[in-house]
């Protein structure tokens, strides 16, 4: 295939897609799919509520077109899926929505044409799972290997994991290096000849699809490990009477120490992508260790704050029952208003579970979705002299330009302050991670 | 005290008290302990058997002596102590060095002088276990906290963690950042202020002992879990008939990506260190999860490696008992002689069980040092056509500039290699991590 006749879908616009939609409609006629159909409305005003993309940069892909129509993709010959790949309650890798777009991606595939997964999955997900639904719903056959006889009615597939840091202003689409791959030696040539065009970071060229699934779901996994390493030396210091902060301020004065920090890990990504990995390691009999105990570890950070405050209140004979509890922050990190995976929701359930009122304060989140998403309604602004303790949750830069008076100001006489991610000065607060 | 009248004593002359007192040495007049009375008979002649300090930087020393003799030590105001902090062979902390050295030193302290720990050690330990034996063997007080009452007949205290690279070049005494502390306010200043006038890359004063002794024993604690995260995505990637390298080189080239390597992990301190952690926090009730994950981990990728061996072997329908297979590395580390806690032997014993021959190749290593340690006798050269199967388990500059095909040439016909540390080409090797 040659590039100038690319006619590209992007199947699924959330904080992976429109970015990636926005950059090859600047080249190439590309169109926008997602079945949200107030999304579609939103960003053919040139709002995106995800707030990646700014409604000049919407405006500057002149080649691009949204649609909540799938027929409208019909024609198209590179399709890309950037759906997103969460877990189910039981924490196993939830691969319906993949299986959905294969499913919809089948029904309008011709010969030649290439499928394009950016999805985080387990290695071996994409020609597992997905290649035999486009098969079926093709009836095409799969073009792959090494072989150079040329299968004439088939389809091409290819694996190139997205990178997309939310909120993340330095780090974009075009300016982060990108793992490409493809079923055939040529068509990952074409693949990554096509993000290259708009990738000004560059590419590298997997020897595979599994290689290039392997990349992308153990970038994420290392962070949870490294996090979940911290968090591990938090509680432990934590027993022994000294500030994690001092010594990792202490440590990273050594020219290879890693700065990681404590704090919850939530989020559509690091951590979800390890339960991927750990998935696939089980079905081929082993158990991973030291993955499984960092997802532990992370995944119980909420509730060990939770029971930090409510040890702090009770050594200051406040009633837990009853009490006021101001949660700042929702989201899952600081700066951007995505909710996916937020674990600050285990500070509040745990609390909860005392029976403590909790009002969560958070400037960046847009209620109605902390509502339909967690039944969680966050308050307008908080009130002075009300809460018998306050947690800041989440380093919001407007919660770091918040007096630290002002904060104190929240608390009834007395109240503790919990600090997760060391916002206010170590003297102000009753306890921090 | 004022630093010119500074006379120093460092007791332990190995990796880590040489470099230092030579440093010292330069400027200060410096005495070097050891009761190795080879080493000082060796280093009197300006011979230094680690290869961390070469003649002439030995030479330019010119304040320093060395000593076998405690007693010579009588009249220093300064005691560094750098004696090895090792673990049991139950993996708990043998601090007999360290107690030694307490007893020694505090049978020699004056009142005012001071006695600075350089050793790997859980925090509290410096002050709940090496302490009182000063304070028992020198009859004085302790003098520590922030009251300014002037305790005359007292010793301070101070902790500086070493943070010295054995075989690396590049990173030195001086040139790496050291952290320092006291057990007064104005005795850290004082400590900090010595190390200030050695170390050219500066000094980090912590708030107290306990955390600069929980920042040096975090700082191994964090490699050791990155290797060991990479160590388990090399065993399931290895189920997966996933290249590890590959994939690492792909998740590289994300920006923030750390590039650990799978392998063992052996020497003085990132598979020992932890242990002193973990041993701290199980006092308290704390079981730590992941860091011991980590080490069950690494300490088991010899054996790991010993049976992808025989795997190997046993696959090629090479018979495993009688084989003679060739072992090329036996240090903990590339390029340096250090032979201290080497995971190397774990494969050796592995081999050994299965009754194979095994033959260790090392052109760094000390024979006689090698037999009275491991009862290991390395060979001088490996012949040619005589093994089964070959361990490449040391990433030595020699084995990288032998030829690949000359390597092969060690072999018997259809033999194994084995290549932990992907030093020769994908395509040459029968198996790597």
């Amino acid at each position: 295939m040659i590039l100038d006749e690319a006619k590209i879908a992007v199947i699924g616009l959330g904080y992976v897609g429109l970015p990636l939609a926005v950059e090859f409609g600047k080249k190439y006629p590309t169109i926008g799919f997602d079945i949200n159909v107030r999304r579609i409305g939103e960003l053919e005003k040139g709002i995106d509520s995800t707030l990646e993309v700014e409604p000049e940069k919407l405006r500057e892909a002149n080649k691009l077109n949204f649609t909540a129509d799938a027929e409208e993709l019909r024609g198209s010959n590179i399709y890309i899926i950037t759906v997103p790949t969460p877990i189910d309650k039981y924490k196993r890798p939830d691969l319906s929505p993949l299986e959905k777009a294969s499913n919809l991606v089948g029904k309008l595939l011709s010969k030649g044409d290439i499928v394009i997964y950016e999805s985080t999955v387990y290695p071996g997900a994409t020609e597992e799972v997905c290649v035999p639904i486009l098969i079926n719903q093709s009836g095409l056959a799969y073009i792959n290997g090494e072989d150079n006889k040329k299968q004439i009615d088939g389809f091409y597939v290819g694996y190139s994991p997205e990178r997309i840091n939310p909120g993340d202003k330095k780090h974009r689409v075009t300016n982060i290096k990108k793992v490409t791959s493809g079923s055939t030696p040529e068509i990952a040539d074409v693949i990554d000849s096509l993000y290259s065009s708009i990738i000004s970071a560059g590419t590298h060229k997997a020897s595979s699809i599994k290689v290039a699934e392997a990349a992308k779901v153990i970038e994420n996994t290392q962070r949870d490990i490294n996090i979940a390493l911290v968090n591990e030396l938090a509680l432990i210091f934590n027993r022994l009477g000294i500030d994690t902060k001092e010594v990792l301020e202490a440590a990273g004065s050594k020219w290879n120490f890693l700065p990681f920090k404590p704090g919850l890990v939530g989020g559509h990504c690091i951590g979800i992508d390890p339960y991927y990995l750990t998935h696939k390691a089980m079905e081929v009999g082993y158990h991973p260790e030291i993955i499984l105990a960092g997802r532990r570890l992370n995944d119980g950070m909420g509730r060990y704050v939770a029971h930090e405050v409510i040890s702090l209140m009770t050594r200051k004979r406040i009633s837990v029952v009853d009490a006021k509890i101001l949660v700042m922050g929702l989201t899952f990190k600081e700066n951007c208003p995505d909710l996916r995976n937020t674990r600050v929701i285990d500070i509040v359930s745990e609390l909860n579970s005392y029976q403590c009122y909790v009002d969560v304060f958070d400037p960046w989140v847009d209620p109605n979705e902390a509502e339909s998403e967690y039944g969680i309604r966050p308050i307008h602004e908080p009130v002075s002299n009300q809460y018998d303790a306050i947690v800041l949750a989440v380093a919001h830069q407007q919660f770091r330009e918040i007096e630290p008076e002002t904060i104190r100001q929240y608390l009834k006489q007395d109240g503790v302050i919990y600090d997760i991610k060391s916002v206010l000065p170590k003297e102000l607060v009753d306890g921090r991670l």
